[in-house]
């Protein structure tokens, strides 16, 4: 079995140098959110196939991994295909969200929590997408939520600590884009846009970056919408951000939008951008939404918005809920790697024949010192070797040169210097 | 969709405080080991079919959760059935153990790794096991393994690393009992059991915590051994410890029990048992083996030993490799909450009308502190939400009582004193 051996297609090892990256990226986060009063939970990987396949995850449920039934037995197959069912063979599924095990978690559990909860998730997603670059089976999402909360303190809540935390995360320049889905009904209103075609139009809205105006109105075109003035308002609106100066259209929702001058206000120190052509993919979402932009990218680090209605689904009963998720990939991406403890990480460099025990004892009296430490035994490319030290972060060393130096007498040289 | 809903079955949801008490050991477990000097790897949960399936998972093969392959067809399905192999609908699994990956991520990346690789992995696994107590679906293991060291150094740093830790997480009287492979192997040929039976015999000799001498005689009786003597030399060897006296059995393996005395001698403090009759299941152990005893417990905290023929399997060449396995649920039951840093957690009551913008204001100032804040509307009980806040972790509260209050003009009082 001496062939080439690779991870799951689409899917990713870490070595050591990346995964360092990340988990201090995720205790950042982890620590951010929680001290923003946030509390953390956890839900398995798998949930059961009926409830991923609720109608709850959008487009994402055809993504799903579908775990097999356990035992299964040849006549339940042959049935399977008889009934054209083969959904059937499997109980399972891999979550390819977040937000459905957090409406589960909270069915399950709501007596035990408080009436407004304020959730962390951090763990990964699958989706069996076709793999691309930056577009993986399996990633990590990052998301806080605030269920039973329907006033605008769950937005001003989930944005800040958001904020806060690309800050920690020394991501500067940050913005948040901010809309809601009754200015975009309003304006597909206008527009004379009927009910059923609501859905792709806004699909094409949400391509604008990609295929701009004239793209946008060819499209809406093609669905048989009439396009006069579309184009005009869609160019308009694209500078305008919040000074809509005596120019306030009038098919604005004007509650909506005094809801979110009310949300900026609260927010003085986020840079929150009104792009009223913001949509998101998600058909759950029902008031505000929002989404991270980053000046140099031309995709987004996130975003989330109010979805009042989803949580219900699984309860039978209305509970408002608000949520935030970043993309924990794209960030990481962005992230340098964190070479600020290096002094206090040193290696041993070792002869083939020192004595294990002798080599132990040292290293056990320097972590009591609060040193991480690396034992390495001397090869002929010395140079390599503190080379590759210096690389995974460690910044002295030492020669162990006999078995009775004590610790006091190793001399240390800084690494890679 | 009102209907009960609950995790899959096996599977569990951690609620805010089990989660913190997770993370909190998590933490400690992880910073533990990287002092130790080992590294921090990951790999995706899932495995092709093939690799999971080669034989070096030992039972636990038939407990992987298999995951079938994306758009299947009803005429795939059928010629699954009419061949027999239904094992044929799923490419992909959930792995069981963090060996198996292990050793493909060795094979994947050995060009990139130092000659001896001391690798962290602490992730979750699956099995497919009938659910009962302590016994759970998805499970997080803890494992430390060396590769590329042939010599003592590897058990050496492996269970000083594993004793500190478990030290470190507040596990007091904790013991290692270890054993040789080889010991065990002329134990049974003394015994004249065939090679043919060994397996099983290895098999039933693990069961002597359970059964006792008299189970386990019976057991090997039943198989067609002789068992005369038998039941003599497991009473005698469960007394002995290290100390045989004159008494050394004449089957010793005097080697091996050699190396395990020079074990001893390199960890004066570490509690290092010799239990001759310690096995482990796993058929891929070589050499050492080792188990995590806690004096209050009738089962192991983890355990280990040297395989250094499993990661040849999947590079077609030999690597000395020894690995140690913490079962973190066994040992995070064993931990209490930590409310060390209750007081500063601090909770603003304030009621249904407060000005939203001024309470993130305040959050964000105290926030800024070092504070982990948490809003709570006042509600008709306030001694039921102080309580539930003081069971949540938090110290302190206060009043927000009218819109201009500053974060300096709260009056903290201690919760739950």
């Amino acid at each position: 079995m001496a062939t080439p051996v690779t991870p799951p297609r689409g899917m990713r090892d870490f070595l050591p140098a990346d995964k360092a990256v990340r988990e201090h990226a995720l205790g950042v986060i982890r620590q951010s959110f929680s001290a923003h009063g946030f509390d953390e939970i956890e839900t398995p990987v798998m949930e059961d196939s009926a409830r991923l396949h609720s109608g709850l995850g959008g487009d994402n449920e055809k993504l799903a991994f579908a775990v097999m039934k356990r035992g299964l037995k040849a006549t339940d197959v042959a049935a399977a295909v008889e009934q054209d069912d083969l959904l059937s063979l499997a109980d399972l599924g891999l979550r390819f969200d977040l937000t459905v095990p957090l409406a589960r978690f909270y069915a399950t559990h709501r007596a035990e929590l408080p009436t407004v909860f304020r959730s962390i998730q951090i763990a990964p997603v699958w989706r069996a997408e076709r793999p691309q670059k930056g577009r993986y089976r399996q990633f990590v999402q990052c998301d806080i939520d605030i269920i039973g909360e329907a006033g605008s303190l769950a937005e001003i809540e989930l944005i800040t600590a958001t904020a806060a935390t690309l800050d920690t995360l020394g991501l500067v320049g940050c913005s948040i884009r901010i809309n809601d889905r009754r200015i975009l009904s309003t304006m597909l209103g206008h527009w004379g846009v009927a009910a059923d075609l609501t859905e792709r139009a806004l699909i094409t809205i949400d391509k604008l970056d990609k295929i701009g105006v004239d793209g946008v109105v060819t499209e809406l075109g093609g669905l048989g919408i009439d396009t006069a003035g579309i184009a005009d308002t869609l160019h308009t609106l694209g500078g305008s951000g919040w000074d809509l100066g005596s120019d306030v259209p009038e098919w604005l929702d004007q509650a909506a939008f005094a809801d979110l001058l009310a949300l900026r206000a609260a927010m003085p120190r986020v840079d929150l951008v009104f792009d009223p052509t913001l949509v998101r993919g998600m058909g759950y979402y029902t008031g505000t939404i929002f989404e991270i932009s980053h000046p140099t990218l031309g995709y987004s680090l996130g975003g989330g918005g109010r979805y009042d209605g989803m949580i219900g689904r699984f309860l039978g009963t209305d509970v408002p809920a608000c949520g935030f998720s970043i993309g924990f990939e794209r960030i990481v991406d962005l992230l340098g790697r964190d070479a600020a403890s290096a002094a206090d990480a040193v290696v041993l460099v070792h002869s083939a024949d020192a004595d294990p025990a002798h080599l132990v004892q040292l290293k056990t009296a320097l972590v009591a010192d609060g040193l991480r430490v690396r034992l390495e035994r001397r090869t002929k490319n010395l140079k390599a070797l503190l080379d590759r030290a210096a690389e995974a972060g460690f910044g002295r060393f030492a020669f162990v040169t006999d078995d009775t130096t004590t610790a006091a007498e190793l001399e240390f040289k800084a690494l890679g210097a």
